[in-house]
């Protein structure tokens, strides 16, 4: 899938986009549905799995009785979620996103929370995606077994030197393949239903296995309901994704709000849909999914072995639904892969973007912000695929490992944003006097109210049943990002504060003389140019100067200096130690010293060169000196760059800036 | 052995000498010895071994009657190899060093071949110094056996570290462990020799062994001749760093020609005395050391088996002569440590000290030259260092494997200026007409041609017995650096070329106007002392730039800009895309195109802060900025810093440029 990050960068604003121009590219729902919901769609090709795997440690008997408890819980916490969402779609028509909800009625702190909470949640959607991904291709093609990291890593390769070339593509590209997963998905349900009504339905391959506990998981109360717990929380993988919507208000058609929501309604529907059709399927079919297949599973009362190969739960319904139709089974493989892929990409457009908001408000480095420049969001597609394949080999992209660091942050995000809009309504209510608007946000701030109840309580299962098992380290990272963007804010007020005018108590001052001296190390164009630029810039006083670093070089110099008659003094200071630099800082120093109200003007020839290693051999002396001049006050340091042939049409190499981008989103228009 | 390779800096140069107080610091003998010459010396740690490894796989009586052949005809070749560098001393009194007398007779290919060379080989000094002191060091601490690679790393790494940080000590640290070593090695070979003729001489541990010869090495002429060739050329090791002190000619005490030719004798008969005592020591206890000891020794019949542990020649005779004095066996074994440690500290100081030489002539990266900064320097040990590690890994810190690749370099250098030398009899002949003189020069000049063809043997004979074990990735290291060091040249050249004035024809012109621009972003201490500084420059046009990437922010800067009324017209740049440089490049390019004769001075305020990590937090957009702007005919950019609290006592952490230093031995007083 070449360049589909570039395309929804395309889609959303355009390669060349200006403001005012943006009204043209606003999306009409059939378009937002597949950029937006490509993530929360694709979770079902794991979620399920998740379900099935975790209620199978307790045997496949309970595996028969929990599943559908299990699914509705999920869908469940679904409806509330979406329906809490739509609120925020209408409350927050500028596509806020659940960092400024939180920011604007919780306080910079729950804002910030949230912001680490998701940085560290793209780069897990990233990891689980794409292992997820790998899984399922190794379905159809065999070969991929045993090399799932490899392929991974591979993988997130691809999709970041897509996204850094930053290739467009057309809309389609993003569409169709959203699309196709959706057919896939749903028409294998329906086919397998009429097949399960007709009673034509193939038996899954794994139908014949039993399925027995995992070794040491008993029964007993506690631990099946903790059992149930860890199930569930996997299941709500089904939910990653659904803020995408909210955040991405702007860009819909007008009326946006009521677009967005039906959207959100839209897919929440389908998520909703699918994942109780493969549940149900795989129930009908007898699809066992184990932790540990080789030793669970047990045919005619013998373990299967660690020879033995467990495909995907979508993957072992498509071979039974389509078991008289292959082409269907490769099908449902191959846009099951694409969506995946997809959804990492998702990831890889979110994560810098709420970046250069993070940038904006001081939290990242500014340069984040100001995404003229594409080397900042550069960075921040690096820092994404490098963290990411360090999860996926340290946990060798296993989704079931992943999926236990995962979720945390989007239930920290939810929770967070749905008590902040609980408190946005109770604000808003304040100051409502029609009685019928504030039924309706009395109305809204209950379900925001039970979005935030469901979310907290969600937020409080993955805790107890994950923390262990790889939570931990999510909950780590993101403590580590809350303290590192804080330090970062914190520095950026102390340096503003510092720089900041008393304008009551002083007044800048016009230094009363300027001294221009020109670092001379041989006559030559460059030198030339820096001595006569310094001359038409009319200094008080003027000066050549060079550190004699090797007698008979001075001596030559001088006396060049002489039979070309150049009409303005060469100083040369001595170097008793040969150094070069040195020499130069006193001497400016001592300028300084005797007259603290001017300022000093260092002239530094620089070489221009079109090459980077062409820049290794020249200028070194130059850039160390001026680094030192910079720490001396009362210096300007001017460059004054002497173009190589070499330097021509290499500027052509630089890359443009594109435009600021990526903000719709963001919420940041 | 702390801070040796800064110690002979100390000894040669000291800390802060003035090049005016050079000869207080002239070496006597007693301490050149010791500092030219442990490199030389100890190669009788390793080379007896290769002899006897060589010859052994002919098994045990080729060794018997064989090894004593090789050892005469290396001495040979020592005798004549020290002959002929003695007129090297005399001839280039100035520590020409093999590099300038094969530049200065042969022309700048043969100089860059020699400088090639001895780069790779001192390397590979590092490499196999380390590797055999920590073979040495199994001696007696048996529990570095099996981890040599590691051990051999963390030394390298410790000298690295050492080297790096300059730490000084007083000249006895390098004097003492080389005596100790002469003490010990020479002690034991006349304790050996009286033992030996009172008839109470201990047998080897390896004296009741059988060495079998082997496989395949039958005792066919032909391949009986190459076995002797290949142990000659293993024993040739024993000459590497001959030429140090033909290096060093300048840092002896006067007469200077003749304390160092008494010097390099004294260092050859040391030499060929050592080598000599434990050749004849190791026939007469019987020592035996095979190229694959586990199979090749036999006891009884039988193979001694993987267990066998193999100590080097130097440790078995130990353990012979000081059978009744263990003390004498530690004693033996550390002072053989330390000075293969110190002959690897010597590299440490010859590689920068030639790189330095070859940037003075254009063939490295020219701040390599101007040692004043440190990092050049740093570099250069960090190169040798890393290449060092890698050739230790690679060859698993195995003597035997890495000393195939060994003495080529050395042999090329001894040739060529061998041959160089002839050159330069002959030249000086030419005008000499004093027939004493002319005596004493064609008696120089047939040492010399003896000297080279001598040379030029042992170098086909290395290449034709090395070359397909290892020699030939030696050789191809050579070739790379040659041509990168010929193409470094080049690019020098004609940059030089390129920026020569041709005064028949040009003279600078003084540009018309001055137009400044100072680029704003905040109303702030920095901006305003930018914009002060650029009006006491009085520019004949002055204006202050701000780029509209976001219209609230560009209107408060407005608005504040006329509330405080800043005598500076502030010009507003439109930035559609939301670019920062662009609008400001094109900009100054519309100012430059109207007037061609004038020039643009663009005043940037930089933030000057203490840490690194507050660099990154700032100054991007400026630095981007600048680095586009110098690609701009007609440009000049002002840096205008403003020094941030933390930059306080920071720039006390930067390192001070030490005094050009090293370049003593290279002969570039």
């Amino acid at each position: 899938m070449p360049g589909t990050g570039s395309l929804f960068k395309r889609l959303l604003l355009g390669r060349a986009m200006r403001s005012d121009k943006l009204g043209e590219t606003l999306l009409p729902k059939r378009l937002a549905l597949p950029i937006f919901a490509s993530d929360a769609l694709s979770s079902v090709a794991y979620a399920p799995d998740e379900i099935l795997l975790m209620l199978g440690l307790a045997g496949g008997a309970f595996v028969a009785t929990h599943s559908w408890q299990i699914t509705v819980a999920v869908v469940l916490v679904m409806v509330v979620v979406v329906a809490s969402y739509r609120q925020n779609v209408h409350a927050y028509p500028s596509g806020g996103g659940d960092y400024e909800v939180a920011t604007v009625n919780l306080g910079p702190r729950a804002g910030l929370t949230v912001a680490s909470a998701l940085l560290v949640d793209y780069v897990l959607t990233v990891a689980v995606s794409i292992s997820s991904g790998v899984q399922n291709a190794a379905t159809v093609l065999g070969f991929v077994r045993g090399h799932e990291v490899i392929v991974a890593v591979a993988l997130i390769a691809f999709l970041t030197a897509m996204n850094l070339r930053g290739v467009r593509e057309s809309g389609k590209a993003f569409a169709v393949p959203v699309y196709a997963f959706m057919l896939a998905i749903i028409g294998m349900g329906v086919y397998g239903f009429v097949q399960h009504f007709t009673g034509t339905l193939t038996p899954a391959e794994s139908a014949g296995l039993t399925l027995k506990p995992e070794e040491g998981q008993g029964l007993t109360g506690i631990a099946a309901a903790f059992l149930l717990l860890r199930a569930f929380s996997s299941g709500c993988a089904a939910l990653t994704g659904v803020e995408a919507i909210s955040n991405g208000v702007p860009a819909f058609k007008k009326p946006k709000s009521d677009n967005a929501a039906t959207t959100l309604l839209l897919m929440g529907t389908l998520s909703v849909v699918m994942l109780g059709s493969i549940i149900t399927l795989g129930q009908w079919t007898g699809v066992k999914i184990a932790d540990d297949p080789g030793a669970q599973l047990l045919r005619n009362g013998q373990p299967v072995g660690d020879s033995y190969v467990q495909h995907t739960a979508i993957g072992q319904l498509a071979e039974s639904v389509f078991a008289h139709f292959p082409v269907g089974v490769v099908f449902v493989s191959i846009v099951t892969g694409l969506i995946l892929v997809l959804a990492a990409n998702t990831a890889f457009n979110g994560f810098p973007v709420l970046g250069s908001i993070l940038a904006r408000d001081g939290y990242l480095p500014r340069q984040m912000h100001t995404r003229g420049d594409r080397l900042a969001f550069s960075n921040g597609i690096l820092i994404l695929a490098g963290a990411a394949i360090v999860l996926v080999i340290v946990f060798k992209a296993e989704v079931t490992a992943l999926i236990q660091l995962y979720i945390v942050g989007v239930f920290v995000s939810f929770t967070t944003s749905q008590i902040g809009m609980v408190r946005h309504w109770t604000r808003n209510l304040r100051l409502e006097r029609n009685a019928k608007e504030r039924a309706r946000m009395q109305r809204s701030r209950i379900i925001n109210a039970v979005g935030a109840a469901m979310s907290a309580t969600v937020l409080v299962v993955v805790l107890i049943t994950k923390f262990q098992a790889g939570a931990k380290y999510a909950i780590l990272a993101m403590v580590v990002l809350f303290v590192l963007m804080l330090g970062i804010k914190k520095h950026y007020n102390r340096v503003r504060d510092e720089l900041a005018i008393d304008w009551d108590v002083e007044r800048p001052m016009l230094p009363s003389h300027v001294h221009a001296i020109v670092c001379i190390s041989k006559v030559h164009k460059p030198t030339m140019r820096a001595l006569a630029y310094a001359r038409a810039s009319r200094p008080s006083y003027l000066e050549a100067v060079t550190v004699d670093v090797d007698p008979d070089e001075t001596q030559s110099l001088l006396d060049e200096w002489d039979r070309r008659d150049i009409p303005v003094p060469l100083k040369v200071l001595s170097s008793p130690y040969r150094q070069i630099t040195k020499p130069i800082l006193d001497y400016v120093r001592s300028i300084r010293s005797g007259n603290p109200r001017d300022i000093v003007t260092v002239y530094l020839p620089e070489y221009v060169l079109g090459k980077w290693w062409e820049q290794i051999l020249h200028n070194q002396s130059a850039l160390r000196l001026k680094a030192r001049l910079l720490f001396t006050p009362g210096v300007m340091v001017v460059s004054v760059p002497w173009q190589l042939q070499s330097s021509e049409g290499a500027e052509r190499d630089w890359i443009d800036e594109p435009p600021i981008s990526g903000s719709v989103r963001g919420g940041a228009l």
